[in-house]
């Protein structure tokens, strides 16, 4: 493994013209007048992996085609990974904040030493070459890769995916054999500690709308005697939670897994800064169940959130009016363990269960997605947290997401595969933004922590 | 007094051709194009009133002209009655659904006799006919009204009355020299039962706004950790009322007189039809205070009614945002003893007192208005009874309204004076609607309560 690293060290500087030759290429995939240059980087990308020894092939879709390649030369009995990362880059709007042309990549001076800035430096780019560099070693020093490989880039994940679910359908059979996938689109948790996303949320979408009398009505002439609809609605949602912060629909929180005290230290451990990050939006105090930590409220802890409410008058000054409706448009974000349907209808009880006389609720169902919990026992895991404590000299941190990855949720569905989420971007890498970049440390380490990663899976380490 | 009602009853046929005349001007003050019809019908107003010997004139404003007549002759220390009235009209449209043309009066049979059907035929010209040929019954017997009177017919009542306060202001020295004002623009209880409407709700107006985080967040990212102005405007509103319907604003009922044991006896005597008042509505539930019967509901109790909310996402489908901020508009009606800036400021202070942390509420006044109690003491009412016990056979139902009646505050503001409002139109007349009708019954025995008031006042019966 020594000489895979020292050969990465070597070649950092041909890496990263690669990644700039990359990196010139405009692929943006929301805006039509780029198509061609989405094209040329769906091809160059091929090339260098044909290059490289893989078969590498596009694979056309409705949309934008994806890359496939595979090097299977390690034989049956390998461990078989399925990278995923995208070619495409998001807009580089506006360009007048950019300090250099977000497609002439440069290597200035950073905080923390060197940085690539260039659209896609990070998101997705450099993740991508990154991985690319580390099997290039291992081609060079052993003639081979330690594992089976199969790589799947996609060329429209800026543009919401929308052909992934046919790529993934027709191209069933090449990846479906894998034993996870890698997805490298991530970050570390800070410059010194890496981290593997290990959950994230899910969602459960639902709309209320409280009807009650059939017309609106004078609240002169009515008011007093008439049901308000809207009264009704904020009587149910005022109940939501109690004032822990706890929701209060019965049965919401059944099946969770409470966070463990280690992993709760753990988190403790990360020393996040809970002040910083809500001062940034202008609050100060965690606004969720108080018996939970911080990172527990947006990582590991469901919601109830009400997203948008309406009903009666909203224009300006006032009128006097009893509408005949009121309307709520609510989420819940939900964690392994809680059921998307159950909790719809949880909800619906709840609300019903509460309406006074003449009022009638009616519920339109939304998206519906489970929470995702990565399996402690995960063999990938260990070899991860083996290669990572290695490269960075301390445990990767098992962070959470609140968010959904919709790709997780596409691998899950239509592979049945597991995700390890894993990569080295920062928080302050601009991602979407203008000057978007990478720090040259963190291009550079991630390349040699994929290649061990490599290693700790043949090795089942 | 019988002379005089014998000639009421004798010159019914001619006290209709002049309310004929008088509908047969479209006076539709809300349309530009009516405007030379709204001149017509103030000149032909004042030249009857004229004829009938008052000091007529037009009183000019910014909108269309009031009419103003005085006739005092009845001396110094006799009774001085301001009687209201308007001599314009509602639009006709949607004319399709008419049976005749609306400015073609027609006298046609209807459930309870004949009946006068025409735009304007109760509201308001037939109401203020029936009142003049009260007066000219009372000249033509005795040479001279029995009171002082002055008249003022507004040309604007059905268009929000823009001139009104410059009316008032300017005719001050001719008008607030009345002991009261007198407007019959208003209903009977049944058709066999007269009223008196001594009580109106005013109206306390707030906009309340919610501010959390400083712009919108991505709900996953920052749901559980983030306040949601949403959720915190729900709680605050539903903890409004509690489970009996009371408002549980600290203060919210000082200075109330309780509806009295023999007031709620007397209204409930009345037979409201609740359950028919509700169902046309489509509710089957009185819903405001459990302890109270629903006339007081709608009449003698103040209420908090949330007339709009809005906050975040409200277009098609799900977003998973929480938004800066949320918005509820809320009118209180209030009733004789609240004060309207006192309500503005327990509301306030209701609201501050349930905030918790990062929440900041912005507080938007709107209209405040006081609710209006007659004084049961009130020399008038006495009279307004007498006279309606002895038409009538039975004695005016003290009623209340829900609602405000803008003239009623606008001569108590400008000029200090307490209103008699007593009318003889039904529930049925269709006012502002297709078919509008006054009952010919209606119109004479109103023409001869209206004689026997003006007796009843002079002579302090």
């Amino acid at each position: 493994m020594q000489k895979i690293l020292d050969s990465i060290d070597a070649q950092l500087e041909t890496s990263l013209a690669r990644l700039f030759a990359f990196l010139r290429i405009p692929s943006i995939s929301a805006q039509p007048a780029h198509k061609a240059d989405c094209l040329q980087a769906a091809n160059w990308i091929r090339d260098e992996l044909t290059a490289l020894g893989f078969s590498a092939r596009l694979s056309e879709t409705t949309g934008l085609p994806g890359v496939v390649a595979t090097n299977h030369a390690a034989g049956p009995d390998a461990p078989h990974v399925l990278f995923y990362g995208h070619y495409d880059v998001q807009p580089a709007d506006p360009r007048n904040l950019w300090h250099f042309d977000p497609f002439d990549p440069q290597l200035v001076d950073g905080p923390r030493g060197k940085k690539i800035v260039a659209r896609g430096a990070v998101d997705d780019k450099g993740q991508v070459i990154s991985f690319l560099e580390a099997c290039r070693a291992h081609l060079a020093i052993n003639g081979g890769l330690p594992v089976r490989l199969t790589l799947l880039l996609e060329g429209e994940e800026e543009n919401g995916s929308p052909s992934l679910a046919e790529l993934l359908t027709k191209e069933h059979e090449t990846l479906a054999g894998a034993d996870f996938v890698y997805v490298a689109d991530t970050n570390m948790w800070d410059a010194a500690t890496p981290a593997i996303t290990a959950s994230l949320r899910g969602l459960a979408a639902i709309e209320l709308r409280i009807h009650g009398p059939n017309r609106d009505l004078h609240s002169g002439f009515f008011g007093g005697l008439a049901l308000n609809p809207i009264q009704v609605l904020v009587d149910i949602l005022g109940q939501l939670k109690d004032e822990t912060g706890r929701v209060q629909i019965p049965g919401f929180y059944d099946g969770i897994t409470p966070v463990s005290p280690g992993q709760e230290k753990a988190w403790a451990q990360l020393g996040f800064d809970s002040a910083g990050f809500l001062g940034g939006v202008g609050l100060a105090t965690p606004a969720g169940e108080v018996d939970q930590i911080p990172l527990a409220q947006i990582w590991a802890r469901p919601t109830a959130e009400i997203n948008g409410i309406y009903g009666g008058y909203q224009g300006d000054g006032s009128k006097t009016v009893i509408p005949a409706h009121a309307t709520a448009k609510l989420t819940f974000r939900l964690v392994a363990g809680q059921d998307p349907d159950k909790i719809h209808e949880k909800f619906e009880a709840f609300v019903t269960a509460r309406l006074p006389p003449d009022a009638r609720a009616e519920f339109t169902r939304g998206a519906a997605a489970p929470g995702y919990g990565l399996n402690p026992n995960a063999s990938f895991l260990r070899a991860a947290q083996t290669a990572l404590t290695e490269e960075f000299g301390k445990p990767a941190a098992l962070i959470g997401c609140g968010a959904s990855i919709p790709v997780v949720e596409a691998f899950k569905t239509h592979l049945g595969l597991d995700t390890l989420l894993a990569g080295f971007g920062l928080d302050d890498d601009c991602v979407h933004s203008p000057n978007e970049k990478f720090d040259l440390a963190c291009f550079h380490r991630g390349t040699r922590a994929h290649a061990r990663l490599l290693g700790a899976l043949a090795a089942g380490r």
